[in-house]
């Protein structure tokens, strides 16, 4: 590869995947990209107003054609400078080891249907929904909404279980009102598939209103499940308050940790620091809960030296403030 | 017992009762039996729908017969293959300390109603309910969904002293909209009772709208039920998120106790490993929660060794990082 | 006071204040009163169905008077017993320090309205809701409802300032509601403390659906309302949550204390654990929680002994690993 | 500057900025203030009801002129007494530096659309809108309400990932509704758009009732869209709880440390008592809990102290416990 080529191919890799605030170029193609996604996705939406897309069809196959180039163009752009990320690797398999990456997937799935539709006839209405997953291009730009998708998955089983009782209950729920209401409302609790969508309006606390119980029996029964319905909405609060509490404290340590090892020599030098911000934006904590993390390393370190021994002078290194 | 008969039952033993992922045919009749109690419970809903019942009679019978079938030779193997639990107690005995277990009853009652029905004429709508019950058999294939139920007994106290000020504040709010609402809607709000159910569809924040206030005064009143019934969901949420992240905490302590054990001579052996191993999948925790876990504990024993004193060499130990 | 007389006063006081579980009398009489509780507020909500008032008039007037009497015997007894838990302090000083307190003030007001209504004639509508007071008479007997009850006290500010953010969102919502559809509905959205009904129904998440916008500004704007509302109620559940945890993490710290300086020798002996157990069911601590926090401390314990220098002998008293 | 200009400065300052319990004057002051921002909110609101404005219109308008003045009375009064606040500033500095901030922002926004529709005819509904953000001055007396905003500052970022899952899930639930339900009720569910009416008011379990789905295949999906709905709403109260427990817990530990110091020597002295006592209210932490953290570092020194070697007496400064 040519030095040209080979500056190019970093200046690229640098404005796509590593933007810094102070590179304006950088910064105003995320901006663009991150406009573009909602753009696409709105058009999308309004395409299925049938009046809209009447009258505007060809603006919308237009936007819609403009819209798949960027994305194929910034597809292609990203692919091809994936091998900065491994200096030391072929640059076939950096590229193909960066197309299997869960992003790289998702920027595919947002441009193939377009390419799909070029080479065969297909079902319009599925390739519609398919555009719209193109909302999920969104992740790469914020680190908060990588935290709750990994607390989700963290909690994925726990969250199924809770998912897992819900299911027990509906289906109670269904069988109890079936048996209490059935002969008064023939049509809303005729039998318990039907008595379901009351018991899911109901157990989510959603309570549409549409389908109620009338009978006393059934108002005292539906009653206690309204009551079993604020319980069940209390589990997946309750698991993502406790995944998300031990998630952010693990990420937090992992920070500690990096503060730690620089403040080992008592100051954090320029190197030190430039890391430590990386691994900050990286695990997506904000300045200020950094800043009380550095206060108390520092303040743990402190006490550290207290405790070295003024009799011998021997380092008596003891680290005994960990929490 | 002869020899082959003591192999088979150690063979049924570890396929029912100790599945490991490595052994194809254990892990087949798993995931049999648990799509059996899904499609199981599915036809006992399918049931209560007049038309399929009328034209499957017979399949329906027919598959509840299969069914039940499967279920007690699940059963009957269980129970003959107890005492490989216990090598030390007489057969009969390990037996009947399993016969007792909560999983067995729920066994046993999953099959039960269907035996009950050949020995007497019985109600048909109570033993369809009964064998909803079945849906419980999946609790021992999710260590999750036994997290989620030990918190939930062990906050049962809570959960209970919550509801109760539910019921009180239900009775509150039953009475003040009786006395606000019941000479404008004498059907709806004509006695306590009968204000109960708008009180309990407002207060778990379900709001159907088939009863409203109408009232200024009654809106008024009706406005500060609905925020009382934003507290009133807030309570459970609170208990479970509060007691899951404590019941997790202790969970983890345990597995810690067990890094830390392992970890005293510097290094896990294969049987220290296997250990651990069956540690973590008891008490649910996933690989990754583990793997961070073994990460805490190593990083806190080379700080103890640091703490080694090196003008005597006594081994000073010091374990002073524990959280 | 005679010997007899102080003798029945001690019986009395443990039988009322001071039930164990190995006391029948004394847990027949808590179970009771209990009952009687329940019964006499469902009784009070009963008599104001019309059609059962009419019919049992009498029983009911002869239900309530059994209820006074019975819990103004129990109240005497009380206040007549009360010296007996501080001996060192003159009986009527006792006294009126146990009148003073929440709980027997709340004794007091289950049973006044009854004997005001003998002294005058007053309105009989407000005196049946105070007659509803007395299931507060309940708290006496759940630990776990007092734990609660200190939780919303504690986070009463929190709460109150929760309750704040909604009054103004509720505003803001009110008024750009009425911006929005006060020509569409004139009825419903008339002016800001019309639109203040379907705010307060929105913002809680009730969503009744009695009133609602139906211009597309207006629902755009709904929308946008319906997702604060969301926001809002994760506002006391978090305060909530957190609090409760906090307020548990507290409880546990003294018993956690306790355990310490009963094992300051090595063992508990047999009064230790009777002050253990008595402050374990004060502070509403399960049985297993105080077990593992017993568990815990312990093996510190251990640790800290592990930290004696062999060398020197002396009581090398170091206590690093308190959380 | 006069001396008693001087004096009657540092008067107003304290009276205004620095209110104190056993100052009369300011107390009063201060709940005058409080009053009449609820009275002039009140005023705004009750404006838009068409019969009231007709018959009191002079009424509305002298007491919106009166609350005006005292607001412009306030405003003055503290940014002439800021540089109390700052005494080695120049003064019109000081007084600069607290006119940016946002409490005097907010004052300034209270009082000026009055004065703006004397300068020019404005449009009379928005500046109605504005006068309601009065009520925002109210954040200057409740420190709970500063913690929860702060609170939510900080955990803007998730806050606002948590929501653009909603965002993503609600475009899904819009397509989704729209492809199985626009046949058989083309008004709602006509198009993506309008079908996200539904979709924002079931994912947001507010469940209004006035459009829902019809169809089996619809109510199968829209029963999956209200599960959906519940954990969403978990997301907010989990970041809430997490957040609120992180942030307490860091307010305290300020509060800790200056405990700790004072404790350095022993015991606290007056003037680190009222440091003390000042913090604690600007951190909005209740006197329970001040107590039990001062009950806490108490105990950890003691432990320090019995650290102490008695061979040689140095001074074997080990602080071990900190959480």
């Amino acid at each position: 590869m040519t030095g040209t080529a080979s500056h190019v191919r970093h200046r690229v890799y640098q404005t796509l995947e590593n933007p810094s605030r102070t590179d304006r170029a950088s910064w105003a193609i995320e901006i663009g990209l991150i406009l573009l996604i909602f753009a696409s996705v709105t058009a999308v939406a309004l395409e299925t107003v049938p009046d809209l897309f009447a009258r505007y069809r060809v603006e919308f196959r237009r936007f819609d054609l403009f819209v798949t180039l960027a994305f194929s163009v910034e597809y292609v752009a990203r692919v091809w400078a994936a091998p900065e990320a491994r200096p030391d690797e072929p640059a076939w398999q950096a590229r193909l080891r960066y197309m299997r990456s869960p992003m790289a997937v998702i920027d595919l799935v947002a441009i193939l249907p377009f390419y799909l539709t070029l080479l065969m006839p297909l079902d319009f209405q599925l390739l519609r929904v398919l555009r719209l997953l193109r909302i999920y291009k969104l992740t790469r730009y914020s680190p908060a909404l990588s935290v709750l998708m990994a607390v989700i998955r963290e909690e994925a089983a726990t969250l199924l279980a809770a998912f897992s009782i819900l299911t027990i209950l509906l289906i109670f729920a269904a069988a109890g009102a079936y048996m209490v209401e059935h002969e008064a409302q023939p049509d809303a609790f005729g039998s318990v598939p039907a008595a379901m969508w009351w018991s899911m309006v109901t157990l989510t606390t959603v309570g549409y209103g549409d389908v109620t119980p009338i009978t006393p029996l059934g108002r005292v029964f539906g009653g206690a499940i309204t009551i079993l319905g604020v319980g069940m909405a209390a589990l997946p609060a309750g698991i993502i308050a406790s995944g998300l509490a031990d998630h952010l404290h693990r990420r937090r340590d992992l920070l500690r940790e990096e503060f730690r090892c620089a403040l080992e020599d008592g100051q954090i030098d320029l190197g030190e620091g430039r890391k430590i911000e990386k691994l900050r934006r990286d695990l997506g904590i904000s300045r200020e809960i950094a800043h009380s993390i550095h206060q108390d390393v520092r303040r743990k370190q402190v006490q550290r030296s207290q405790c070295t021994c003024p009799q011998c002078g021997y380092e008596f290194q003891h680290i005994g403030d960990e929490e």
